[in-house]
């Protein structure tokens, strides 16, 4: 069953959480370990982002007509009830999900693309650098640009541009320009190759270069993929319909559940509904092989291996951390949002870890029950989601479960067929290289 | 810009445009080469699609309140204006697409699926088996058979099985057999394994296949992909949305185009028009590979390389032509739907073709203007779409033109990445073939 929205309805307004807050949000530190100011950032990011990244006042931010405009070629997104899953388990509870696949790059991310491409442009950037892993990011960010007429250079993770050609391929239809990271172009990647000339890269690495390609350049400007505020902020278009659909199916979540990597999927749909918080369980799902929330340090950590950008209060297992090869690379970075983690630090939200094979069955009872193959990293929401049906039909509940499917699996449906294989394996959390990464924090003074 | 339907605004009714024709359509004859009737066939399909595939009567068909169900899954679809692409041609025109890439088999073809395993199933029947090339259309009917929990079989043509490993992926995924063809379970498989150990495999036999099975089982039936009256009707759901659309866009199109395959697509968005003809081009685009309305003999022949099933009147390369190896599988069919092809011998409808280079440097002409990456099938219609935009141009015409975007291009990125790589050729027609293969025609005794 499909909860539609009239174009109509779309939300002219992104949700701020953190005048919300009922505790105090750690502010964004500078690269030198001061309380970031809008000059910080002014070489990175337009001054429209800035102001939203710092932004602790206003709980509503307006939509620019541009903007919404473009969401309106995908948005208002569906908001499907999983009836089939359902039954396929034989539970009593309800089951929706916010279903993100369908926009323009495929996933969640072109909702933030959009806005940081249409910010960019008015402030007289020609072009828009990023970082990608396994490039769902980077197409959607690739889509955006070319809304707006103007460049779009993507560092990719080596191992993603040799394997994931489907995401690199539609980048590059897309006439984005695509790099492998590391390279020989920047400081940090000559540096990284100097120490490993088969540097299978990582996203930090990526994030150092085209932080070094942004700060070299005039008339370039970086955009951020997830994790920071102003990202998440954009998000919550998500939620804001979400809310909007549950009430037309007459359904108030009980549970919202979301895979996060850095966060931005997962709070996108939970933080609108977080003034009815004492009403609902949140639950952050992760990954075993990198949990972040469940087994990392709370702290200020640098959000890319060189250290060239802000640093952010968070749960984190160490910059250096390079976590197993898992399938799911938009969930192996090493932070998570600084709002998500403080909201897990005060107990507002729960966290819950699954594995990969665990993950991708669930992703496969999902596919042949719906229809819709999910992206490997919402395979993981999906996990959670069973285990909640199935603890309701235990206890004969009959809960909403509402949960975000943030993209379609279509640029990576090898990790499935793989896994049908019988080729992909569960890794481990490696403890020990994560104590070493976090004995390597950066010195902060905290404002 | 977008403009949606709500879902109450989905059609119940089916457009059968057969008793609207001003000229007799030839009937179908069975493989025995008479007209056909409902007991030929019985064993291969629902008594429903026999009904539907034979009626001359009835203007409109109702949905059945099931598939309806299933349809407001995706449904209604959105039309598109391609502004963007209006843009960077600097043309007058205005430019409409319908597209069904959303759907939840990524393209048109789950319109017709849905319906039919929904027939299949309430005939009792356990699976449903047919060919695919490329895949597109098993990942659909796979899907469909879910739905109504009966198994789905597919015969994929070998050359495919073994490249197409996306689409050969998401069938596996959502739990549908997949059986390279030819193979040795079939009598039609090992006298082609006979002849040629090496065979790539096509559409005509995978057909042969197919039907094999399907008569060799107590509880299968076939399901049809493309090129029969009842798929046709089926699709008629497309135009039907799309009137109600351009309505509401207050744009009568002036042109409508289509890549054809078997014709399915184009039928489905130009039949609703129909009645509207004497204001409207319809246009139909066809590979120059396999051109069979603008190339190929209007004769009564086979639909598989067996002539296992059905004769029908159309225009033919015959059903031994193996077109070149142009990577819109779709496309590469011998013939063309019955009612497509007396259109087309009326003079009611235009055909043009064009070649693969120039299609797909339209169809990245396209993803990069409008954000979606079309199908190869797709790209023929794109092409022929830009070329009537640049007429307007030259003539300062503000004409409306509308066409189908039928499917997205996530299953095979890799046809557009390998010819950004400069890897595509162009491919002649093989008209020395086409006429041999023209030289083996059935036997038929019109009614």
């Amino acid at each position: 069953m499909r909860v539609s929205l009239d174009p109509k309805e779309l939300p002219d307004k992104w949700y701020n959480i953190i005048p919300d807050l009922d505790f105090q949000l750690p502010p964004v530190m500078s690269p030198a370990g001061f309380p970031l100011g809008y000059t910080d950032l002014k070489q990175l990011s337009p001054g429209k982002i800035i102001e939203q990244e710092l932004d602790r006042k206003r709980r509503e931010i307006s939509i620019p007509p541009e903007v919404r405009e473009i969401y309106l070629d995908w948005r208002p997104t569906p908001l499907f009830r999983a009836s089939e899953l359902e039954k396929a388990l034989g539970t009593p509870a309800r089951i929706f999900y916010k279903y993100e696949g369908s926009s323009i790059g495929g996933g969640h991310e072109a909702n933030t693309a959009v806005a940081q491409a249409y910010y960019a442009a008015r402030d007289g950037a020609r072009s828009v650098v990023t970082a990608t892993g396994n490039g769902e990011w980077g197409a959607s960010l690739a889509v955006a640009c070319n809304f707006h007429k103007i460049k779009c250079r993507v560092y990719m993770v080596r191992s993603n541009y040799q394997d994931s050609l489907y995401a690199r391929g539609i980048m590059e239809i897309l006439g984005a320009e695509v790099i492998p990271s590391p390279g020989e172009h920047t400081r940090t990647g000559k540096k990284v190759l100097a120490e490993d000339p088969e540097s299978p890269g990582s996203l930090g690495i990526a994030l150092s270069e085209a932080f070094e390609y942004a700060y070299s350049q005039e008339d370039a400007k970086f955009s951020w993929g997830t994790v920071m505020n102003h990202v998440l902020l954009h998000q919550t278009i998500i939620g804001r319909e979400a809310r909007l659909q549950m009430r037309k199916a007459d359904a108030f979540p009980d549970i919202i559940i979301g895979a996060v990597g850095g966060g931005s999927g997962f709070g996108g749909l939970a933080f609108p509904f977080y003034p009815d918080r004492k009403r609902i369980r949140m639950i952050a799902v992760e990954t075993a092989s990198a949990p972040s929330l469940t087994r990392g340090r709370y702290t200020y950590d640098r959000v890319d291996v060189g250290g060239l950008s802000v640093l952010l209060k968070m749960y984190t297992l160490g910059a250096g951390y390079v976590p197993p090869g898992i399938r799911a690379g938009g969930m192996r970075y090493h932070g998570i949002s600084p709002i998500v983690s403080a909201l897990y630090r005060e107990k507002q939200i729960e966290a819950v870890t699954c594995k990969q094979k665990e993950a991708f069955e669930a992703a496969i009872t999902f596919a042949r029950a719906e229809g819709r193959v999910p992206s490997p990293e919402s395979a993981y929401a999906i996990k959670a989601v069973i285990d909640e049906a199935l603890a309701c039909k235990q206890k004969n509940e009959r809960k909403n479960i509402l949960f975000i499917l943030a993209s379609n699996g279509n640029l990576e449906i090898e990790v499935f067929t793989d896994f049908l294989d019988g080729h992909v394996p569960d890794f481990s959390f490696r403890q020990d290289q994560s104590e070493a990464a976090l004995r390597d924090l950066p010195a902060v003074e905290a404002g």
